[in-house]
Formats: C-alpha cells, sequence, structure tokens
C-alpha cells in the first residue's frame, strides 16, 4: 500500500515499539498488536480475529498509552470486515455496536476514544455508500488518525524540548509513548544528550521495560529506579524536569495519569523541579468530577512479573490512575504552545 | 535453656516471624537466621558456621530492620564460639575484629549497630576472666537486649495505638519489624481492629511480603499497594496515620529510613495525615550530615522477585534510603511517649 512508505518516513528514526505497524495493524481481517506486557523480554504480538477480541486486548494492556487509539481505529477496520456483505441497516448496527466496545475497553479514556471511534464511522458509511471497500478505508483513516496524533506530539516535543537544558536530566513515568519518542528524537537532532530516569511503574513495569527501552533504542543514556525513589532521585541526581503524558487533562487543571504520578509531581514541587504534562485539554471534562478512575484486578499487585509475592488471604488494591492538582504542574505542553494548566481555556481560542 | 522460656512468653501472640528464634538464633557453633527474601512464600534459614557469613548476611538483606541487631549480637556469641581455646590476646584481637566486621556490615546503621557489638564485647571478656563459657554469656546477652528492645517497641507501641481511632486505617512502610507487631497486638487488646494499608516496598517488597504476613498471620485486614499508589489511596482509603519506623532519628529531627518514606510522607502531609516514626533519637547523629545514605546493587532494580524487567544496557540506580525532614513528620514516637521531631533533646532530660 502506497501509505506505508509515508508511515515509515514518518516514525523514521523512533525506537522499535514505537513504529506504526508495532503498535497495532490491521491486515486482511485480522488485527496485530505488539504485546506490550512482554516487550523487551519477548517480541510478541497478539493478533486479534474480531473486534472484540481487540477490544480486549486493549482492556488487558496489551497495547497502553497512545496503543489503544491506534489498536480501537484498526479494530474498526477490522469490524467493517467482519460486516462485509452485510444489508446497510445491520452494517450500520454492527459497526455502532463494535464502535461503542472499542471505546469502552476502559474506562477512563472512554471520551476520547469516542472520538476516535466516532470518527471511524463516519468514514465507514461514507465508503459504504461510496461503493468502496470499507475496512481499507478505515484502514486508510487510522494512520490519518495516528499520522495527526504523532505530529501533534511532534509539535509538543518542541516546547517541551525547549525546557530541558543541555546535557540536563529528566523524569519520567509511566510510558509516555509517542510523546516521549519525539521528545527524545528532537533533544537527538539538537544535541542535547539528556539523561533520562525512568520510576519502573507497578505493577506492569512500563517504566522500566517501555520507556527505558525506548530511551535505550534511540541512544540515551537511562536509569531505571523503583517507584518508591523518585521522591529521593530527583534531589540526588539532580533531576532538571519531571514530565508525563496525561490520560485525561481536565479543563480545570486537573491531570489523570498513570497512578504515581501525584506522588512525583508532589516532590518535584517540593525540590522546585517542574512538572510539565504533555498532551490535550479535553472539553468534555470540564472538571475532574467526570472522570471515572480504573479500578483493575488487585491480586494483579500482588505480584510481580508474574510470581507472587503476598501470603495468601492478603488483598491487593489497584487504582490505575490518580490525580494531580494544577497546583502542582508547571504547565501542559500541547501542539500549540505551553499554557498554564489555570488557563486551559486559552488552548481553544 | 531456661531463658528460653521467658522469650517464649515475650513474643507469644507475634507473628511467625518476629518469634525470637526466627530471627536469629545461635546455638552450637551456628547462627540460623530467618531468609526474610525469600519469607512468606518460602519458609528457610540461612546458617552461619562463622560471624563472618553472619555479617554477609546482613549485608544480603536475609534479616532487615531490627533483624540485624540481633543477628550482629548472635554472631558475637558465634564469633566467642570460634575464639575458645585461644590466648587472651589473640581472643581480645579476634572479637574486636568480629565486632567490627559485625557492625559495619552496613553502613547506614553502623553506629546503632557498634553499640550492641561493643557491649556483646564487653560481656565476653567478662566471661573470659570469670571463667565462663563466654558463647553461652554472649548468648544470654543477645537475648537481653533483644528483650530490651522488645520492651522499648512495646512501650512506644502503645503510645502510637493511643493515635489510631477506632476502627481506623494505617499505612506503613517497608517493615517495621518489632514495633508494628507490638502495635497489631497492642490493637487487638485494645479491641481495635484497624485496617492495614502497606506498600509492596520494592525492590525486596517487604511491605508485601512481611508487614503484610505479620498483620495477616495476627488476624487484620490488610491491603498490598504498589509503591506509586501510597499519595492516591492515602486519600481514596481515608488512611488515618501513617507510621514508619527509622534506620537513624538524627537529633535536628531528620529521619532516615527505607527509601520512599520521604515521598509518602509529603504525600501524608499533603492530605493531612499525620505521620508517626517510631524509634529513639540518635546522639551520634546531630544532623543528618554525618548519615550515610547506603547504596546498593543498582541491578536489584532491574529485576522483580528474580525476573529480569529492563533491556540489557538499561542502568538501575538503588539508594536504599531516603531522608524525611522534620516537617513533614507529627511526632517521634519512643518508649518515653511522643516527642516533636523539633525537640528531641528533650528525651533525653
Amino acid at each position: 500500500m502506497a501509505e506505508k512508505a509515508r508511515i515509515a518516513r514518518l516514525d523514521d528514526g523512533l525506537a522499535f515499539m514505537l513504529r506504526y505497524e508495532n503498535v497495532a495493524w490491521y491486515e486482511d481481517g485480522r488485527v496485530r498488536i505488539l504485546d506490550r506486557r512482554k516487550y523487551p523480554l519477548k517480541v510478541e504480538y497478539v493478533e486479534c480475529t474480531c473486534h472484540e477480541e481487540v477490544a480486549r486486548a486493549i482492556a488487558d494492556m496489551v497495547t497502553q498509552s497512545g496503543g489503544p487509539y491506534m489498536a480501537a481505529a484498526m479494530g474498526m477496520a477490522l469490524a467493517a470486515y467482519e460486516a462485509r456483505g452485510m444489508r446497510e441497516e445491520d452494517f450500520i448496527r454492527h459497526m455502532k455496536a463494535a464502535a461503542y466496545t472499542l471505546s469502552h475497553a476502559r474506562p477512563t479514556t472512554s471520551k476520547a476514544m469516542e472520538a476516535v471511534t466516532s470518527s471511524c464511522l463516519r468514514v465507514a458509511l461514507e465508503a459504504l455508500e461510496g461503493g468502496r471497500r470499507v475496512d481499507e478505508a478505515v484502514l486508510l483513516h487510522a494512520i490519518e488518525l495516528t499520522n495527526q496524533r504523532y505530529e501533534v506530539s511532534m509539535k509538543a516535543a518542541r516546547y517541551l524540548a525547549d525546557k530541558i537544558p543541555m546535557g540536563g536530566t529528566i523524569m519520567t513515568q509511566c510510558f509516555a509513548e509517542t510523546v516521549i519518542g519525539m521528545l527524545l528524537r528532537e533533544c537527538r537532532e539538537r544535541g542535547n544528550n539528556v539523561k533520562v530516569i525512568c520510576p519502573e511503574t507497578r505493577p506492569y513495569f512500563q517504566g522500566s521495560r517501555l520507556t527505558a527501552s525506548v530511551a535505550y533504542d534511540m541512544g540515551f543514556d537511562v536509569t531505571v529506579i523503583s517507584d518508591n525513589m523518585p521522591g529521593y532521585v530527583m534531589k540526588a541526581k539532580n533531576v532538571d524536569l519531571f514530565t508525563s503524558a496525561a490520560d485525561v487533562i481536565c479543563m480545570d487543571g486537573h491531570i489523570v495519569n498513570k497512578v504515581g504520578t501525584f506522588q512525583i509531581a508532589l516532590a518535584a514541587k517540593y525540590w522546585g523541579v517542574p512538572y510539565y504534562v504533555t498532551g490535550t485539554p479535553d472539553r468534555k471534562h470540564p472538571t475532574v468530577d467526570t472522570v471515572k478512575i480504573e479500578e483493575r484486578d488487585g491480586d494483579l499487585v500482588l505480584e510481580a512479573m508474574g510470581v507472587r509475592t503476598a501470603m495468601k488471604g492478603v488483598k491487593g488494591y489497584y487504582p490505575a490512575f490518580d490525580i494531580t492538582p494544577p497546583e502542582l504542574c508547571a504547565g501542559v505542553v500541547t501542539d500549540k504552545g505551553i499554557y498554564s494548566p489555570f488557563e486551559l481555556e486559552r488552548y481553544f481560542e
């Protein structure tokens, strides 16, 4: 397909796991997703042959961060494949159900996911009316959406790179996916050989497995610490800047992101280290009160890399996200520039 | 031995791993130490047949928290056994070397450890002069020291128990050993069925493996969370009190304890949850500047329960302790009562 060349150019120079075809890819009635729960220790893909399996893969965190947006769009292409030959009425019903299933695989990001699935739905209906092959039309749209997301990330990454001193040290949280890849690529292009400190991010170790791998893949000096260490290490290793992406940036400046972000931001405030969050303010969440914090299976906290840690009878609790209040954030880094978390309406002006 | 009965009474009602003979025990030329790196998944003991092996076991964290104090004293009994039949001059040289080796197994607590080994040394010399069997004399002294430590913990636990509302929720950090066992025993006796939330404490999982096991053994409702969650969970689960022990409480009110304590204390301050530290102010550390923060092998952060997490080439960093400033601490809970961290001299009045 002609588009592949364009894709290859856009993610050129990014780490293995950020290349489009390794995130999530639709082809001939199946979606293939890189299993980020196993990477980098194993390079394995989960193959989905129906859109429900794609939703299940998102819920099971086969992919995460920006990955689910691409996976959901690819899942819509797969749903169109499933619906080939259906009568229009059935086709529409099928695609709407798929859009719902895919966007609601996880609760906290469902509104942003709906934006993706509803635009895929629109493209599918247009293709149907135009007599074109629907799965291909949705695939092209999924690529276009991902390109748009990558471009937004790239612009934000440039603004963020301006904030990092030459040879400085940054601390990350969880895996900020595209934007951390774009940031590192931007730093490399500027000759800024930043050091990266990654808290490991329990229980899935996205920091040690994913962010550290991306940074190492791209040639940077990278150090992993455990999640009880950021407060101490921020001072001990002279961290210049703390950055994370966000699952939701509410209009009131509250940031919903992988659990742990809040307490790192608190330590950053204590030490006078600026915390910059990357992302786009979300008008569907005027305040944080409309965000549902997903609680995952508590047993997952009672194991590490598949090995049980606690005695039988002990319970686990696993809130997937936390909430960082605006006063702990130095700025919201967007494709249009950096905004105060107290003035996010200005992004839309 | 007659003393065993007395010991059995003192640790009656405590969890398995707090019973004296399971912490560290000298008998017939060997010291047996419960391997806390494996408990509760495996109940295994490390057997040491020379005092250097005891020091190695302490350095390797076979035992931790209060465990090394008992292990070091038992190691001195073993050193006396090694030196049986030596000329007095050689005996003294051997015992002094052993005292140094055992007390300096880990750097951060070496001063407090020296207090233990030097009193064992004194007892050994007295026994030698008195013509008594030296290893037995040191064993009895080790028991006496442990009894003293347990009694100090018990008194502190009573003061701390006064601060916990009936049916309240407490958050712990790492494994506060005797004092957490004493606190839970005290709560049980008062009919206060507290809930216990244990951050898991990477990289060794002392929170999920040790503290949670003790609380569960003793019949309490216990929940494990990962180390990125305390800040969020403190609010979400209405924690009433955060408590930890300390490796060093400096006279200037700075608290040196397992890494992570600082950032939990910071979150506690943010949410208005009081943080009480248990322990005894240490006049050998007038300020925090005299404390050396131990840095352990960074590779230990790159694995979890023996399974590698990060890509080859990624580095790890492992500071074992952090420093909590006095303004984050509501009170230092001692055997004599609760003191402001800003007025620790009063403890000695």
